[in-house]
C-alpha cells in the first residue's frame, strides 16, 4: 500500500489533550499512522506521494457503536407509528421475510451510507451475520458484528451455536477488519436461562455482550412484572456484568445503576435520534459522564432514526444534553467529538487501534471539505464539526490504510449499482 | 422568462389534503405556476422547454420565519459558552463593531448557505437592513426584513424612522420579493413606552410586529421583576397583539397564553436547534398546534445554530417534540413539513403568494436529488423529506420564477468569492 502524506488545513487527532493542528500533515505507511504534526517541508521526500488538501479538514473515521446496517431496507416505511404497532405491524413481518441476500444488499447499502457520511467502523447486531461480514470484506470498512440472539431457549441455543461459528469463521479474514461480540437482544426477548447460557458461552469464547438494556419504560415494566426488579439488577444476576458489556440506549437508568455501570466499566451506546424519534426518553448521558460512564454514540437502525449519519447523532447529543440539563456548556463540541470517535472505539474493545490519529494506530480517517459557506467562517474547527457540519461534507474516507472514498465517489464500489439492487430488494420485501 | 415544465419522480405541492404526485409535472409561466399535476405527455407543447428529472422531488421552497442572516459571521466564535457571557463577552463587542459592510458580506454567506440548503424565503431581524435589501436584491431569495429596534427610547425613536424609510424606500423593489416589518427586539430590551410607540406606528403604516417573546427563563425573571407580570400580559399592556404578530420563539408559555395566542392569531417562530444550543428551554409546539396557533420554523442566527439549514429545523422539530410528548406519532412529518412550508408563508404574511406548489401562486420551489444512498428506499417521500434528506440534497432552487441554484451550483452569484470576502470580513472584525 505504500507511504501517502496528507497536507491538510486543520487536523484533529482527538489524541488525550492534543489541541486541533493548523497547517498539519499526517502520514501513513501502509495501514498505520506513522506521523503526525505542523506542516513542514521535509515530512516527505521525493518518492512519496503528498496529497495537497489545504481545504480540508482530517479527523479520525467516526465509530457507530450500535446500529441494525440492513434495516435501511425498511428506512421511511413506517414512521410516525405507535412504537408497539410499528414494530407489530411494520417492522417484524418484514423481517420475517428477510433472506440472507436481502441482508447482504440492505448491508452493502448501510455501508455506501456509513461511509459516505465518514463513518468507518460499525457495530452492527442482526441476523444474516456472514452475509454482513461478506458486505464489510467487500466494502473496506471495519465493523464489530453481533448475531442478535433472541427469542425461545432452544432457538437462542441454535443461534448462538451460529454466532461462535461466525465468530471463529471471521477471525482475521478481511485483514482483520471484523471481530466479533455476543448478542443478547434485551432482558425482555429471552429467558434467565438462555441469558445466563449466553454469558457462559461469552466467557468461554472471551466475547464481550453487546445488548439492549433499559431502553423504553415499558421494559421496565415488564421485567419489574416478571422479575421484580430493574433490568440491570436482573443482568447483575444472569452475570451479565462479568464480560465486558455495551450497552445499547441507557435510557432509563437511576443513579445507582449509573454508578455501577461506572464500576463494571460498561460503555454505553447512547443513540439520540432512535430515543427521540420512538419517544423512548432522554439518556441520563451528563450524569453517566460524570460518574465516569464511558459513553459512545450510535444511529440506532434506520428504520428509527431515518438516517446512518454520525454527525447527525453528534451535534443532535449536544444539543439534548444541553437543554435536558438547563445549562448550554454541557456536552460541549469536544467531547461531542471524542464520543464520535476514541470512546466509540474504546467501546467497541478497539481503543488501542482507532479513534484517534496517533502514530502506531490504524490508518481509519476522513476528510472534510470546509470549503463550503456553511462552513465559513472557522473560528474553531472543532465546533464547526459538531455544529454545523454535515455528513454530506466528507469528501474523502480511508479504512486501515485504504481509500474507500476520494472526493465523494467511492472507490471500491459502484455506489448506484448498490442503491439500485437496494431499491429492488426492498420493494421486493414489501411486496413479498 | 417564458415557460417551463418540470416532470419530476415525486411532487409534494403541500396544497391543503392534497397527497404527493408520483411521476408528476409543474408548469412555470414567468414567475408564477401555472399547473400541476400527474405528467401526461401533452403538458407540454413543442415550444416549450420540459426539464427531465425523474430522479428528483420537487416540493415548495423552504421559509425560514426567524433568523439575523449575517450574524454567519460570528460562526463557530463562542459556543459552549452560559448565555450571558456569550452575549456578553462574544457577540455584543462584535456587533458593536459590525459595519454596514460587513453586513452585507455576511448577509450574501447567509442567503448563500439558505439557498444551497432549500430556504427560499427567510424573515430577518438585524441592523443596517438597506445592505440586508440589497443583497436580497442581487441574491434573488425572497425576504421579510425588520430593522432591530432596541436600545434608549432616544435610540428606538431614530431607529423607527430608519425603519420606516427602508420600508417605504423597499416597496415594490426587487421583484416585490422585499417586504417589511417591524421588529421590537423584546420586551426586555425597550421601555414601555417605546414598545407603544412602535406598535402606534405600526398601526399608521399598516406594518405586521416581529418580536423575540418568552425565550428564556430569565426574560420571565426579569419582565416579572420589573412589571409585575408575565411578558405575554405585559405586552397585551402595550398594545402590540392590536397588530398581526409573528412571535420568535415562544418558549415560556402557560395555557392562558397559548389560548390567548390563538385567539389573537399570532404566528409563533419555532427555533428548536437556537433552544436547544442556548439550553432556553423547549417550547410547548404540540399544544400550540392542538389550540389552533400557527406554528412555523426558523434557525436564529447562526452564531446559536450553526446552521441555516431548515431541513435540521424541520427534523429537529419533529424528534423533539416525539419524545418531549412521550407520543412517537407527535409531529409527523407532513405537519412538521407544513411548518416549514405553507405555516412560514402564512406566518410572514404571503400565505397567498408561497409556501405550497398551486397555480396562481409565485414559483418558489426547490428540487431534491432522491438518486442518493442515505434517501432509498422511497417508501413515502414525505417521511424521507423530514427524517433522512439533509439540506445538501437539494439540487435546484428557483425563487420568483429564477433559477438561483442548478444542479447544486448557484447561478447568479459566484459562491466562492461570495465565501472567500465573507471569511475576510469575519477575521477583520475578529482583529477589530
Amino acid at each position: 500500500m505504500g507511504t501517502v502524506v496528507i497536507h491538510c488545513e486543520w487536523l484533529l487527532t482527538m489524541a488525550e489533550g492534543e489541541e486541533p493542528i493548523h497547517d498539519a500533515y499526517i502520514k501513513i505507511v501502509d495501514d498505520k499512522i506513522a506521523a503526525v504534526g505542523p506542516w513542514q517541508e521535509t515530512v516527505a521526500d521525493a518518492a512519496t506521494e503528498v496529497l495537497e488538501a489545504r481545504t480540508k479538514l482530517v479527523m479520525p473515521g467516526l465509530v457507530n457503536t450500535h446500529t441494525h446496517a440492513a434495516m435501511v431496507l425498511l428506512r421511511s416505511l413506517g414512521d410516525d407509528y405507535p412504537l408497539y404497532a410499528w414494530l407489530k405491524e411494520k417492522i417484524w413481518p418484514r423481517e420475517a421475510k428477510l433472506t440472507a441476500e436481502d441482508v447482504y444488499h440492505g448491508t452493502r447499502l448501510a455501508i455506501s451510507e456509513m461511509l459516505r457520511s465518514g463513518t468507518t467502523t460499525f457495530a452492527d447486531q442482526y441476523f444474516f451475520m456472514d452475509e454482513v461480514a461478506r458486505a464489510v470484506d467487500e466494502g473496506g470498512i471495519r465493523a464489530v458484528l453481533s448475531r442478535g440472539l433472541l427469542g425461545s431457549d432452544a432457538e437462542v441455543e441454535t443461534k448462538l451455536e451460529e454466532a461462535i461459528e461466525q465468530a471463529k469463521r471471521w477471525k482475521g479474514k478481511a485483514e482483520g477488519r471484523i471481530t466479533a461480540m455476543l448478542g443478547p437482544h434485551a432482558p425482555y426477548t429471552l429467558t434467565p436461562s438462555a441469558m445466563r447460557q449466553i454469558v457462559t458461552t461469552a466467557r468461554h469464547y472471551q466475547l464481550p455482550l453487546h445488548i439492549h438494556v433499559a431502553e423504553t419504560r415499558d421494559e421496565l415494566e415488564e421485567i419489574g412484572k416478571n422479575y421484580g426488579k430493574r433490568p440491570i439488577a436482573y443482568l447483575v444476576d444472569q452475570g451479565v456484568f462479568s464480560r465486558p458489556v455495551l450497552l445499547a440506549h441507557g435510557v432509563w437508568l437511576d443513579e445507582g445503576e449509573i454508578s455501577f455501570l461506572a464500576k463494571q466499566k460498561v460503555a454505553v451506546a447512547h443513540n439520540p435520534s432512535s430515543n427521540l424519534k420512538l419517544a423512548s426518553g432522554i439518556a441520563p448521558v451528563l450524569q453517566l459522564q460524570k460518574a465516569g460512564v464511558l459513553v459512545s454514540l450510535g444511529t440506532d437502525g434506520a428504520a428509527s432514526n431515518n438516517r446512518l449519519d454520525m454527525f447527525t447523532e453528534l451535534r443532535t447529543a449536544s444539543l439534548l444534553h444541553k437543554v435536558t440539563n438547563q445549562d448550554p456548556t454541557a456536552i460541549p463540541a469536544e467531547t461531542a467529538l471524542r464520543m464520535a470517535t476514541i470512546n466509540g472505539a474504546r467501546a467497541l474493545g478497539l481503543g488501542d487501534q482507532i479513534g484517534s490519529l496517533e502514530p502506531g494506530k490504524k490508518a481509519d480517517l476522513i476528510m472534510v471539505d470546509l470549503d463550503q459557506s456553511h462552513l465559513t467562517p472557522c473560528f474553531n474547527p472543532v465546533s464547526l464539526m459538531v455544529y454545523a457540519a454535515r455528513g454530506s461534507d466528507v469528501s474523502d474516507v480511508m479504512v486501515n490504510g485504504q481509500w474507500l472514498v476520494k472526493e465523494r465517489k467511492m472507490v471500491k464500489w459502484d455506489e448506484s449499482e448498490i442503491r439500485s439492487a437496494a431499491a429492488r430488494t426492498a420493494w421486493d420485501l414489501f411486496r413479498r
